[in-house]
């Protein structure tokens, strides 16, 4: 019997090699650029950058430098999340100059964790008083749990293990102080990320007390014994019995998170707590857990998430509102919350496995998630809306976090190593396995070895997705092999064909899969092949910002129409859904994309008044427009943008 | 040689009678219901509603109450624009039972008043020390604007002069304090009102000196000599020099006044200041100052204006923002600045005596000054937007201010009173004259009485409007008299026709009035027709949330589609412009409106997948919408509302 609910098993970065047209500049850009680059920031030597001084504040907290913690109370989150990113990097290859950095970052961070295991230099440095007592707002256990990925990653790229003593010390510590037996404080983390990190140092050490601590945080969030632990915590730091500065929604701790039905509050934060769950729910076989889980995704995917995977609508409180309420102008869709959507949808797949989780995977990693980052890894979205009009933006208050252009950093840096460090782990989201089936779950190049039915075989991915539909298998094992090639037509698909050694073969298309049984051989050559139009998208109706607009796509790809293709006023146009689009692969323009042009009608501003009502019917003219890729928007400068266009 | 730049006088509140089907019930409602209800408001007598304590205020600033000033600096004013209101209604009609309770108020008033003159609540009883050291916030002469207006309207009304010399004091005082003589500090208001105020004095008491500090508020304003007086007085406070809560811009104090090109700010300080510098600059006749208001009053009202008249697109500091920057569901157009605009329109056409003023002002009060308040007179909006969705109003944090319905009082309370004193003023703006010319700026029925070519005219106007567009005119008057009669021909209106005694007149159009000169004699009937279909109006396209989009208006009425007549949803509805829209006058309904029907297609929901987005096209069904007047929206319940629908 297996010891736990997931159908099938990641296929970890050790056993995956990327070799791919569009994916190869962004790996090299991680390793090349990004991670010295955000290097860089963290030690303050970025001009023109937000400050960071997260290794000077380490170095405070371990005696090796002067003065007061700096930055945000989850400022040490900044250089955990780069951690596991050069991590991943060390997992693909071996790069000694940069493990030696590591090394001596943990040696930092050794030396600013306190003898009894706690680490945390904003506390130890400016407050070593109030450690634990506000775990509602001030991310110790975020910390933490940041802390316990990079070591994860770190050993398992290096299998260097003292890392992981050094995490093991903070996680007895934390079990000292918090949990239900009398004397400890039953409290859980404001901002959920622990959870899924103990999981996987429960995985890497075999160790179930890591089980026990996440499982306590996960049963223990937004019950009432009969107080709220918030409102206990904050009496015992001497505060009102009840703060109304935020709704306990807003930390998922409103309710139990098994009475949990609907999104709600910080996009992050709630993501990572239900990613945390699945985990949770799949190693104790909590059936229950799981539906709970279920329930909340399809809220999210069906209700509250934008066509780019973006989630979190509102930029106040960074939250989930309400069903269906999806403002363009005004998306929040923190780069951060399409990432943990991703590893959420990791995790779903896995338990499932089924596409229709790897289908919102790979919408907000070609999308939402990849908006984040510019071309040149140099700028950064914390902001991805739909829609922008600078002029605007740049004035309206309730549009003031929304940033016309990619930023160096941020005063609160977390997206900038959130996406390196899923760039950096993107060979651990293609494949997966289990003992006869091998998954093919995103198309990049590439390769991977697997152990199935007992042999082991490798398997080459070649394509050039996602500009072309055409996705060509082959392998190498010893000898014929029987097992299961499960590749997955994407839920944008209409017209899917698969050939094996050039003939079309009926497959068993099981959960979006589609699934080819046979026994093996070397020789054999597996070519599939997706019809890829440019769709017109709509919105369900009830998303009252999109009615009567059409957003184009193609494959995985979410179009926009840029000021720099279309001129000014893009609310001018509008677009006829029959017709035939003309698709064009630019390789000069954005690093190289595929753009779709087609026809457009406009508003004919010749004969415009200046009065600002009239009741003229406005003509209208025929021209071409030119749309983008979403990602790939705010390479050349400030300009509009949107996705979102009339219907003609 | 006229001693001003007006080329026609406002004919006042003594000379009109009112007597009209569409303005009786309104004009009733001040009488026999605002007033009460307003004045049990200011006494706490209201329950469920917002505190007030305005009179508390005044009692323990008189030393016939104890304890502390509550609520705004600027509290005072609620009073002020109630006892104004109570004037106006004094000047049509004696109420003997009214002007002793006012007469009272002022015997209040005046045991509150300092001494020196001074007078302010806040600073009486709360802060002493702190008086005039905050120009900027602090609305005192704002406060005393309002007494001053109000004391003003009760002298024309009664005669009485105690209230003219009670704050003839105040001002004596000002004028100790403020300046530019050594030892008067060179400050002016940050919210604008005193100067019309001011202007309202100097008129009923022929003292220049009132003309002098109007003045020096108006060219002090945005000096820097070289330090702006903003931060002067914060130094002088023991503040920081520089105050960056908000720019200077916001009191429209960024630039002298002569400098501004674009109205900026605070939208009802900013018409209260532009109504001040008219005033101003036609007694002074200034006219470049009067250039400045012109191209303050073209950007305003064809860059800024939503097309029910509101001004101020912005909840945060309740603003103007940019040019078209004009969103619907989030217009903050307060009601205030609704009221304000039509005073600075009504100031505009007796300078140019031009029609576009009065059109501006008439869009303003039958359409975003009127929504603000209920039919019962016992509801307010502070804010009308022209899209309201009560499940994302209720939920959005930038939507905070939007309140689906009407609310009984506000903790800010500038609103009720100031459409209170609008409804009772309202027999002022409809007709004005010069010596030899009659203008009718507005279509309500009743009389009103001048002097033309020496002779005493009675005009009686009879109408349905803004139901119907047949308006007539008779005369009384001692045999024949030779004079103009200038009637407004509005902007909306694209065909009119004019019968004197049954034959259709040739007039002369004169900026929107239609003028025409002959030798009446008093059996004399003048019939103006206006046709007066359904329009459909369009926004400059640079208004990019009406892209696509078209609102209905007949007449000077804007109209809207509540959820109550058309179901959920309204986001699911376009209107094909080209159709003959059915006009119907129900009388049961909302007091009396015409509404509008016609044909509308549909979003079928019936087909609607539980899925977000899809390629499939929606199938749109045929039905019928009804649409009511912008103003009459919610006195059903919590609803939809939206005025600007999708052309089909």
């Amino acid at each position: 019997m297996k010891n736990n609910l997931q159908k099938i098993n990641p296929i970890g970065l050790k056993q995956v090699k990327i070799d791919d047209l569009f994916w190869n500049p962004w790996e090299k850009l991680v390793k090349d650029s990004i991670i010295p680059y955000q290097w860089d920031a963290l030690n303050d030597r970025i001009e023109g950058a937000a400050p960071s001084r997260t290794i000077t504040n380490f170095e405070i907290a371990a005696g090796r430098n002067d003065g007061k913690h700096y930055g945000m109370v989850f400022q040490d989150s900044d250089l955990y999340k780069w951690m596991e990113t050069v991590a991943f990097s060390l997992s693909v290859e071996d790069d000694p100059e940069w493990e030696k950095i590591m090394d001596d970052v943990i040696d930092l961070i050794e030396a600013a964790q306190e003898e009894d295991g706690y680490l945390n230099t904003y506390f130890s440095v400016n407050e070593p008083d109030k450690k634990w007592t506000n775990l509602k707002n001030d991310h110790e256990l975020y910390c933490a749990g940041h802390l316990i990925e990079a070591a994860v990653a770190y050993y398992e790229a290096t299998g260097k293990k003292r890392v992981i003593d050094l995490v093991s010390r903070l996680v007895d510590h934390i079990q000292s102080v918090l949990g239900k037996e009398q004397g400890k404080k039953p409290g859980y983390p404001g901002h959920p990320e622990i959870e899924l990190a103990l999981m996987k140092l429960y995985k890497v050490t075999g160790d179930t007390k890591y089980i026990d601590l996440c499982q306590f945080f996960i049963e223990e969030r937004g019950k009432r014994n009969p107080d709220h632990y918030y409102d206990i915590e904050m009496e015992e730091r001497g505060g009102p019995k009840h703060d109304d500065d935020r709704d306990n929604d807003y930390y998922q701790a409103h309710l139990p998170v098994r009475a949990q039905k609907t999104a709600e509050g910080h996009a992050v934060r709630a993501t990572y707590l239900y990613s945390g769950m699945v985990d949770l729910a799949s190693e104790l076989k909590d059936e229950d857990l799981l539906e709970v889980c279920r329930t909340l995704w399809e809220n999210t995917v069906n209700k509250r998430m934008y066509v780019t995977g973006g989630i979190g609508s509102q930029s106040h409180e960074e939250r989930f509102t309400v069903d269906y309420d999806l403002p363009n102008d005004r998306a929040y869709t923190e780069t951060c919350a399409a990432i943990a959507l991703i590893m959420w949808a990791h995790r779903m797949v896995h338990i499932e496995a089924d596409a229709k989780y790897t289908d919102v995977l790979e919408r907000a990693l070609y999308n939402g998630a990849l908006s984040g980052i510019s071309l040149d890894g140099k700028g950064y979205f914390y902001v991805n809306p739909l829609e922008v009009w600078p002029h605007t933006a740049n004035c309206r208050h309730d549009m003031n976090t929304v940033k016309p252009t990619r930023q160096p950093w941020f005063g609160c840096a977390c997206c900038p190593p959130n996406i390196a460090r899923l760039l950096a782990s993107l060979g651990s989201y293609i494949y997966s396995s289990n003992d006869e089936e091998l998954y093919v779950h995103l198309f990049i190049g590439g390769e991977t070895e697997a152990e199935l039915s007992g042999h082991k075989v490798t398997l080459k991915q070649e394509s050039n997705y996602p500009w072309k539909g055409d996705i060509s298998y082959s392998f190498e094992m010893e000898g014929k092999t029987t097992f299961t090639l499960a590749t997955r037509i994407p839920g944008w698909c209409t017209n899917a064909e698969i050939l094996v050694n050039g003939e079309e073969v009926v497959y068993d298309l099981d959960k979006g899969y589609a699934k080819i049984n046979r026994t093996w051989s070397p020789e054999d050559v597996v070519e599939v092949s997706f019809h890829m139009p440019v769709e017109v998208v709509r919105s369900h109706p009830e998303v009252r910002e999109n009615a009567g607009k059409v957003a184009l796509q193609r494959g995985p790809v979410i179009y926009c129409l840029e000021e720099m293709d279309n001129g000014k006023n893009l609310q001018d146009l509008s677009i006829p859904a029959d017709q035939n689009f003309v698709v064009n692969h630019e390789s000069e323009l954005l690093n190289g994309v595929t753009v779709i042009r087609g026809q457009a009608t406009q508003t004919d501003r010749d004969q415009i008044e200046d009065s600002l009502y009239s009741t003229k019917k406005l003509n209208r003219k025929n021209r071409e427009f030119k749309a983008i890729p979403y990602y790939a928007w705010s390479n050349r400068g400030e300009n509009e943008m949107t996705v979102w266009v009339r219907e003609e």
